[in-house]
């Protein structure tokens, strides 16, 4: 196989966007409204198990502006239990409250260019914990899709192997710099999804998120082969707060 | 005829993806999902006829994330038929808990990249075969449409028969190691829906539709040439599990 | 005047695509659904009255996938007469129960590098037969819009009249190939929508349209020159088939 | 200031673009329908009565295909004006049963290439007239949006003023060629809406909207730097056709 | 660090664009309007206690068009408020009569390439008042969001850091050019948002808007360089007025 295309792969990912349609959850009534918010919690319980058991993870954030109310991530050890999870909670009580505003289909990815070449990977537990990511609570979460461009000259699937390595090498040093700052999720989405990758970033300060992105755009990989979707940034919504946040 | 323009053609195919409005879907009674999940069961099981009688064959997949709960895909030898079937489908009870959210009109090809020279397509098998393929029970799918590209210098149209045969090929021999692992059907669409193709991947394994995709993309065809549009991913749904699918 | 910028211009063309609402027309009884039908079908015989005395023609078309249900394509020689139909249809019963997805407003065209130089246009009635055309019930219809592209190097209108009368010419032969097979209308739409061009091609099969557009890709007016809208494709609905495509 | 920034600005312009939600209006009694008519034709009077104090114009037109029903369009001297109009129209009953579908805000423009230098515009009463224009009720209305491009060598912005004018000079005199058979009010919008410039064109004769605009495209300003948004093309409604156009 | 990529970061800013829903307004009782009205009227008081303490600032502006009715721009010291805010606002019962039309997410930003070398700008009161501005009532607003181009030879982040200073000096000579008339807010968005930039400008004279960003496109850094998003114009609507501008 071609080298440059090989990749490590772990665990499948979903991310959930979804606004609240507050005019028809005020129509219920108070115990209808716990009702359905204990409807969620039950849902978050079960994967708090799960994740328990190093079978998946998950995390919920409340979304800043309109595009949506909140993100649910969502990982898994395959494709099905993802689509499992997403018809089941679609048939929900609470679900008729809320309104699909965007969702994401990957699976977490370390790429060639990263991996290490002596170890094996089934066996390391570094690289096994970086495939199989347990979710933090960290306050903040950036998530945005990205391709590799290819246009005219910006073609980076025509770029050889060693310099695209030499390229995505510079541009993993930006990355370290950030290390105990932001932690970096990337998935990959290729025959997935609309886009090649989706990024996850996760920090105790938001601003870090606009440092690093905006530093990495100087960064040759970005500046002239990054083509970037829809940029959310959310704050962390804890199991404990979600009454708070649903409550009228 | 411009030998560039030659293509084999077989049966026409529609896919049909939707999203169930499960919020009036739970206002029914159960008898009345009951009624409407049969409803759509006896369709199934008419198609199952038609397919015994090599007159067509169809498929029914639950898709991940939000772009759609199902794919219905449906091979015919004729478009009236497609669109009597589509038509029917509408006027049900069943339909009507349904949301549209994307089709796809195309007819199965075999390229003149591809095609033997030598041997009568109409009279052989392994030809007819591909121009009329039975949909199997693989537990994953793929599809997505694509177009090849004309920008600049990168014009697929503009490029000499000879150099595109010798791209294909290259092209073909990646999709040929993964023989046993991914079933392609690629469907034209020119003059018929807003794509030049459409690609269908069928497999056991869901990660091998990235890494054929992503193997491809760094071959000049793809890398150059190639337009993709939205990728839909999913999991095979039997008619058995279809009850269950629709279970409140 | 710029003789680049010169065309014929005969009837002036709406075509109106629109969705049925199956949900709201079933909750209809069925002698409402008889009413409003014969509703439509009451315009389509005035329309026909109209063609009968050359002052228009029209046709319908049932669409296959989920761009539209159905297409009605209505030529007129005022645009009064295509906004006074229009309005009166939007007033009618059965018009609630649709959904319109698209329209496209035009004019049929000859384009100056087919017309003949010789003859006087207004008296030639081979002409006059083509700017004022009687819209016949080919079993299959596909639609799409176009421009000519203006981007760097590939910019139609800054290519010397010469060169572009040569590859239209060579555009024009790929055309008449299919004489007898497919019946083309071109229309213009420059200062009236959004693409340039609409073309609208007629056939006894359905497969032609594919291989006379994909033929004419390869041509360089397509190849370099070519945008492309949506397209749509379907199948001939009689007014006598209307009640049987309408009916619950 | 740099002059080529420089430009007269005359009146501010909103166009007003809505279909009618025809399945509501024809829920209502007849007086209902009546009284909301009469609304509209109260406000279209109390603006009659501006336009005759030369304090703004106006003008009602008809609008072929789905885009929208009618386009009203609104001349004022400030934009609170058309800010409070607007606001007024939209709490009328009549607006209940109007779908928006498109507004442009812009302000009526002489650019630098076309004022004249020696006048003093300020008391040149054919620039006044020009810079507070009065909609006249010719037949047919064309509108558009566009912008001059700013993609690799085609940057409309980097080129020099002296080539920028020229090449204006002679798109002036396309346009001059047409004296008399359309007219032409040019509204800039950079700031105020997502295109640089509104145009539109007053006819007797519809298809002199496609020959203009059609001969202007071969001509470098518009062939290398135009870039043009939607075209709106409609029939003129006097307010006492108003009534009919809404008669169920 | 990237010398290029050093911004000074100030308050958090949410842009919230909505229209009215007037038809459900108006079906309230002129009680239930004024309660609703009330109810956002007490937010404005609240945000103005907050604003009297130095800890935020807000706008409230009437927009011109059919983008939205209204723009609340909120800024704060934390992402965590203005989510809050938003969360909060969204539960009221005036919130149910508006529709969610766009909304901005943002920093207010000075950049590196205007920022005061020599000062320590944590103590520069000068610095401080542009980081957490105080919004003041200027009668008009004008918004839009806005990128840095990164297409073929037009690529703002592959140029040197001299020649982007450079262009940004003769950028802001043009600003300030406009200081008394026009006072403007960047605020920045990368990793926040889907454009790079925010730019919000106030004035007392609407055509400064229209002067300001048309004499700026001339110069290289938004002629090459510059990519615009949609533009919102307004009038500002002071608390006193809310009353009114919702009185039916």
């Amino acid at each position: 196989m071609n080298e440059a295309a090989v990749t490590l792969d772990g665990w499948y990912c979903l991310h959930d966007f979804r606004s609240m349609d507050w005019t028809a959850w005020k129509q219920l009534s108070s115990d209808e409204r716990e009702q359905a918010t204990n409807e969620f919690l039950t849902f978050l319980e079960k994967w708090e198990v799960t994740a328990g058991h190093k079978q998946g993870s998950h995390a919920l954030y409340s979304i800043v502006g309109q595009k949506a109310d909140f993100m649910l991530m969502l990982l898994r050890p395959t494709m099905e239990e993802l689509n499992d999870i997403e018809n089941a909670f679609n048939k929900t009580t609470f679900a008729e409250y809320t309104i699909p505003t965007y969702s994401y289909v990957s699976v977490v990815e370390l790429s060639n260019y990263m991996a290490g070449k002596d170890s094996d990977p089934d066996n390391d537990p570094r690289i096994q914990a970086r495939l199989k990511p347990e979710l933090t609570e960290a306050p903040y979460v950036c998530f945005y899709p990205m391709n590799k461009k290819r246009e005219g000259n910006d073609n980076w699937y025509m770029v050889p192997m060693d310099e695209r390595r030499d390229m995505m090498r510079s541009h993993g040093l930006i990355g370290r710099s950030y290390a105990g700052k932001v932690k970096q999720i990337i998935t990959g989405s290729v025959g997935f999804d609309d886009w090649e990758w989706g990024v996850t970033l996760f920090s105790d300060d938001v601003l870090q998120f606009k440092k690093l992105v905006y530093e990495m755009r100087f960064d040759e990989v970005s500046a002239r082969y990054g083509e970037f979707g829809s940029f959310y940034v959310g704050t962390h919504l804890p199991k404990e707060r979600l009454p708070q946040f649903l409550y009228i």
